[in-house]
């Protein structure tokens, strides 16, 4: 029998070491995922597991490379969590269609895209090919609440 | 009778204390606004009133976070501008799907979703629900000439 | 007789002094371009050609602006690339909707929109008004593997 998606979901969960079973705090007059028609929006996510960010800093000082890509992993099961609420079940994901990861980093670090796989890993380790997307990664100077790693996706509905 | 959309518009602008009644430049080999089929796309929007960019500079540096809403707030009123030329009016927009907010901030300067809510306040004041949408909110080192904020955004037609 | 998008694409990469024949290589669980119904997704693209990033560094402290310009054009031109495998032809891109340009530069280069401007002028010079685009052009702090600008898009099949 094949594993399911939400059997795959808790496994990186369990190691993560963190639990997404919270709901995902909504914004004020945005909102963190939106339907329209087939596409599923979700608004960039930092790697906050209930009111703690369980990341903090910039990439390349504050935080190297191993805690940028937990915090990329913890953005990416976040992505997961307001998709599965959106749709109803990670089996309503027909594919990921495109993923920008900001990497909250210091002047010198170029692995960007070392902090983009990771989340990138993680959607393919839960949703398959499903989750082979189109991704941009880039080096910014600051993220809201001094997060190391942010990161928004569209995918469509399947 | 209700507030139709152009009321609550033309409110905005005045709270605003700016003009939004020129034409809205177009680049050179690109499009300040694209409709595909259901969908319309909105270049990057700087604070610009006519020729004036009026808000100049760094947030958390030369710029502080007042001065960064209200740049925000003149985005998001240029990229209304552009749905409305570009749709006939302001009625014609079903939804904001997405929004990406860019501010040109200090190293250490991190209410970058601060900035980000103006921008959505204003959709929200002058589209009510629709103006309700996914968003992303980062911090960068520069922004075309010194600008403070810039987004960008897609919509759907109602 | 019509000069056709292939001739014009060729008579660009002469110009850049590059070939783009060989293949893109393709990141490990993401993909570098993505066909969903008839849009087509390209993963960010930085100023490769073969193995060989052809400008490295930071634009206005390592890169001027002509390099940096130089170095969109072969982004864009990785773009056309990916649209062509992916749907068998230039001729085949009914239009490009979004592009966004990000070039890593240093505090005080404000001449995003002119490094954006080479991109947005190649697309066109290719695909005639097919290539005119939404854009947004931002200042980021790094990119992967120190390259000065990269580029993303979205486009829709003809």
């Amino acid at each position: 029998m094949q594993t399911t998606r939400d059997a795959l979901f808790d496994r990186q969960a369990a190691e993560l070491g963190h639990r997404f079973d919270g709901e995902i705090r909504i914004g004020g007059n945005y909102v963190s995922v939106l339907r329209q028609d087939s596409h599923v929006y979700v608004s960039g996510q930092i790697p906050r597991v209930g009111e703690t960010l369980v990341v903090v800093g910039c990439v390349g000082a504050d935080v190297d490379l191993a805690r940028a890509r937990h915090a990329a992993k913890v953005c990416a099961m976040r992505a997961l969590v307001l998709l599965r609420q959106e749709l109803g079940g990670l089996d309503k994901i027909g594919r990921i269609l495109r993923m920008t990861v900001y990497v909250h980093c210091s002047e010198h670090f170029t692995q960007l895209s070392e902090v983009g796989d990771a989340a990138s890993e993680l959607l393919h380790a839960v949703l398959g090919d499903a989750g082979r997307h189109t991704r941009t990664s880039v080096g910014v100077r600051q993220l809201p609440k001094n997060a190391p790693v942010e990161l928004d996706l569209i995918a469509a509905v399947a």
